[in-house]
């Protein structure tokens, strides 16, 4: 651990990894390896990272579950009919692609393996550790971008582990707690990148830091929510009172179906929400909706209109329209996190990294929403992390 | 100077003093006083200012020049026409505005007055130190509110005293200049609060340093450029490569009616390109128009569209409009200038306030465009001049 | 009837008379009268229009029922504040609207009331038939400005009086049943200017039919849905295919607080939908809020989003935002409603005014819903009326 | 002529055949005829147009000039690439854009042959003749897509064919006239759909009406002015006045940089303001930019304000964002216009066809710019010229 060293070779494990942000991840990965393309996208390629002693393109390796047995290349040719990956790099990264196959294994589905959760756990915890034996790994970080799970009330129950095992043994605990837990055992790291409840759970988090195992999230933040973080703190140090914040995202694909289920859209709009009323207050009347527009395929379009009150009651209106594809704003986060939670892992750090705030819509820890304070958070860890590493890749 | 006292009586004295930002800092000043309003947007009503050593509201003696002699309650009442100020509010702050009205003096107007320039300073100077002593001020900060003016190339050359007092007898000198060199002859501190040259040329900035005189500028910046100096930084710290930053401004009022002239739209396109460009580097493809839209009235509507490339090239699209009273942004600026201006010169310092970069469009000094950057550099500016005068009001 | 005649003195009877459109129609009246200000949003004062025998402004006598008692000059002064009224409009209108003020009776408040609603028809027929006999009216428009009711599911089984007079003494008719079934007793005109049941039950149409009374409907097309139907047919005309029609609604003021509750808004919605789906074919996906934001006042702000396919399945999006003060939209059209059944009646016309569907978002008949048919219907009809009458006022 | 039948084989040759829309018309003809795509975006496809006598995709026989001589096929792939075209679709095309390749020949590039102009009609002529010959084809007509010419102030003189010829003698003619002029002298209909001059001169005009030859145009109408005269009936029919409409277009691609001149923009912005003005009232200000924005390549991207007055005098805002491949909104309106022009020669019109105003900016003709009133006129005339053929193909 430190003494100049830079992390070796780092298994990246997909929960959910042949969805769309994972294929686009995968592909994404191999172009960087053939230096097909520009990092653009890739938070830790910045100037600002270019000393952090950060795995390298070529020293990740990638594996993982999903229920799904959809073939890797062929969603990848989905993902360019559907105009979000060009067709050149998915051709060039074919037998890449072929090679992440071969180290994708079956996923726990609640839908037909409920009832068996213990033995889920085990299973997947296998896999995990298999690939990091099979690929002489230093260490895996499992990330999941599986489909958005409902609420789960009971999560801030499971308090320790007899009651995760508990839980386990009634069948009762959602697919990315028994993917969390399998990580946990096979000692791998964790990052929750969707909104599901995941490592969130005191049982989970506990288990964690004893392991040395570091982790992070949830839910990344990638486009409406960004620029909330980004927008709200105008607002707020210009001393204008914002009234409302209203929003729609219309969207399509996958993500589009799954978030048509209405509990499942909770978990989303709660997400979203809570940040926003914390960086303007609760007085805020801010409606949000989430539509399943199938036509729109992998695009993503957001909606917000934000009235604010400034001097002498004088009104402002803000629109906001924003549309891209969600899983190529997504991708590059799930390969920087794989990167910076190896750096930290390697540095010998544990528990909630607070300091990729910036990357989750509801970040570890109290430091807030804001995305400016989040950035020179993150900044600052980079360059002591960096220096007790003894500077520099 | 400093030991836990605060600034005492302060004058601020408006250049284009009867202009639609005058009249709605005039009117809000008054409501202030009064307390007939919250201070929204008032920037130094923020908690981070609590303990500033600010002079308070009643602190505050306002006069002025302008060209115009429309009385300031007919101004107001047009802008009460135009919605931009609550009725209520304006009849309140009728007594008020009478006082105001009797400060004001007869402003410098080149189309009228060309040839005679050296005499207009002396004049200007005299009004300001006549204003001083009339009320018994400590200090007074001269604010210059007036029409923008067209650029100015041969700004530059004057490099000192010689060069500008030979410029004034010839009669070459835009009127800004004539009323920063009255102002720093007046021992006056000065905010350059529009595009125009004002106290940015060589000469006076020496002279105000030499006479102990801090300044501050220029070109406030209340929408479009805020926003993007807000939403810039987003896409870079995310590696999102913009490629293009189109923009569009409508306005009318007077406003609307000044930038309807090529020349002096040059100006403010200038301003707005120069913040865009140090953001984003050079090679991203601005149009940016300025039209006159008369029956917008006091409205100013900007619409954005940016295009920038994500990982693997995938397109993102953000749009962005932007509705609200251009002057009831500006007004609370020109208060909060005031008196962090002249907690600066009672605590001592002079030349540029390069901390105060947040309120401006091209900032005097290096620090950057960056909004979150400037809102930091000012916070601890305020920290560490409050800390030096005791701590608090 | 005919002979070159024009309709004498016409009452205009409002339901929900204390309202903002009713309010703002009412101000507007008056406003006209005095020629205090241009006919600007009033679809009669067009020169299509300029011959035909509509009852002139000051021929229109208002009085209406209402449940709250709120005066008028009260609900105009919060117009006023809101910035729907010019303030001079209401002061000049200050007797005019004292002149309405005494001319309004207790509305049917089924909160109160229920189960005595057969007693409620015969009061309010009352009102209606001795305001006709006071002011010597030809005949009374009723107008139904009232705020949307729930669905009333129920609403197509009344087919004959037998079942409304059954239902009454069970006392399960909506409100707007029976201020229609009133005005119907009272031989007046009826209008359904909200999507609430009102005159569309079969028992109502059949008897307004028998009496020789017209009646429109239902459901004023303003603002968004008005241009749904304007943009819909410029897509099908170039054979571009709409995927997707995606719509937000904020609004604040009453009507917001009433579509807060989610029957009534399926009301709204349901109303919106249907034409949509009419002109552009059942498969398009259209989800569509409608969001009570308080803070917005009487603005009404929609935003839709367009996706469709062209040539070779090339994507077209087009997005709208719309803001106005909806009263403002709707208020001009009660008053050219008015006029418009005046004439008809006039002319000896009766049931379902087909010709006046570009009024309305579910029109009555079945002409369709493309605003330019509407309107190209409206104007035939118009000539035809004109020329049977003997041709202008 | 007449007697239920359709015309035969139809040429259609394309000036600027290498361009984009060019190409994307060849492209998506070619699908068309395989079946492969349905025809979205083709007007005559729609029902309206069920039994109208136009020749069959199959009858139509493409060729045409162009100063490029950039290959079809790469042009193609250059659209695939910019997401324009679908890449099965141009594959499945190979050998049909082979065909149209072999009938291509060198344009007329003032650059390099000015002096020579009335040898180049000969050569244009010559051309057109020789095609319509060796494919044995019943009629040619020329449909113009080059790039956009500067105005030329002089069109309106050349009222006879004698100053025509002076004027071609002089080398003073723009290219588009020399073209229209070989059309005409080649005995070709011919369809101006840019903004450029082609037959819109007297001497022309009156040629092609001598010789039996129909004609169209100006400027094709496929975005933001489709939609303006779209929308600004709906606020003359309901009395709204309309105060500005600003607006603003991006583009790239070939386009962009052909509108970056800004005497070729002038062209364009007046044929834009022109039809609005119309629509409107000289009164309303209506700012209008073209940008290069080379960045979004294929895609136009164009934002409208409206700002109009109603009731009382209360505002109204309307904002629209149309985003399109602009070449795919115009390559089936080519092709539509083929058609509609060969029905029209068969069924023995000839001159202006001012029945075709709802495909142009500035449509010959005095039928006014409201597309409702056009698509009427459309429907009208296609109906009698398809019984007066004896009806139905």
């Amino acid at each position: 651990m430190g003494g100049n060293s830079r992390p070796g070779r780092t298994g990246l494990w997909l929960i959910g990894a042949r969805g769309s942000v994972a294929t686009t991840a995968i592909v994404g990965l191999a172009a960087l390896r053939s230096g097909l393309v520009r990092p653009t996208g890739c938070v830790t390629e910045l100037p600002a990272f270019g000393s952090a002693p950060l795995p390298g393109w070529d020293d990740i390796v990638v594996g993982g579950h999903d229920i799904s047995v959809a073939d890797l290349h062929k969603t990848a040719d989905t993902l360019v009919a559907a105009g979000l990956l060009p067709a050149g790099v998915v051709s060039a990264a074919g037998s890449q692609l072929s090679t992440v196959e071969s180290e994708l294994r079956p996923g726990y589905d609640p839908a037909t393996q409920q009832g068996d959760q213990a033995h889920a756990v085990t299973r997947l915890a296998g896999d995990m550790s298999a690939f990091a034996r099979r690929h002489d790994l230093e260490r895996v970080v499992v990330v999941n971008v599986a489909s958005t799970e409902s609420p789960w009330p009971e999560g801030a129950e499971l308090q320790d582990l007899a009651a995760l095992e508990s839980a386990l043994s009634e069948g009762t605990v959602p697919a990315s707690v028994v993917a969390a837990y399998a990580a946990v055992q096979a000692d791998c790291a964790y990052v929750e990148f969707t909104p599901s409840t995941g490592i969130t759970i005191p049982a989970l988090r506990k288990l964690a830091e004893q392991r040395g195992l570091p982790y992070a999230g949830r839910d990344g933040k990638t486009g409406e929510t960004l620029l909330r973080t980004v927008l709200a703190p105008m607002f707020t140090e210009r001393a204008l009172a914002v009234r409302s914040w209203s929003g729609t995202n219309l969207l399509g694909g996958g993500d589009g179906a799954t978030l048509a289920d209405p509990d499942v859209v909770a978990s989303k709009l709660d997400a979203k929400s809570r940040g926003l009323h914390a960086l303007l207050g609760g007085e805020v009347a801010a409606p949000l909706h989430i539509d399943n527009v199938p036509d729109l395929g992998q695009t993503k379009v957001a909606w917000d209109h934000v009235h604010a009150e400034g001097f002498l009651g004088s009104p402002a209106t803000l629109q906001v329209t924003w549309s891209a594809y969600d899983s190529a704003l997504a991708a590059p986060l799930v390969l920087d996190l794989t990167r910076l939670v190896a750096m930290a892992q390697h540095a010998g750090q544990r528990g909630p990294l607070t300091a990729l705030a910036c990357f989750f819509k509801e970040p570890f820890g109290s430091g807030g929403h804001r995305f400016d304070h989040q950035v020179r958070g993150l900044h600052e860890w980079v360059r002591v992390t960096t220096d007790a590493a003894g500077g520099g890749r």
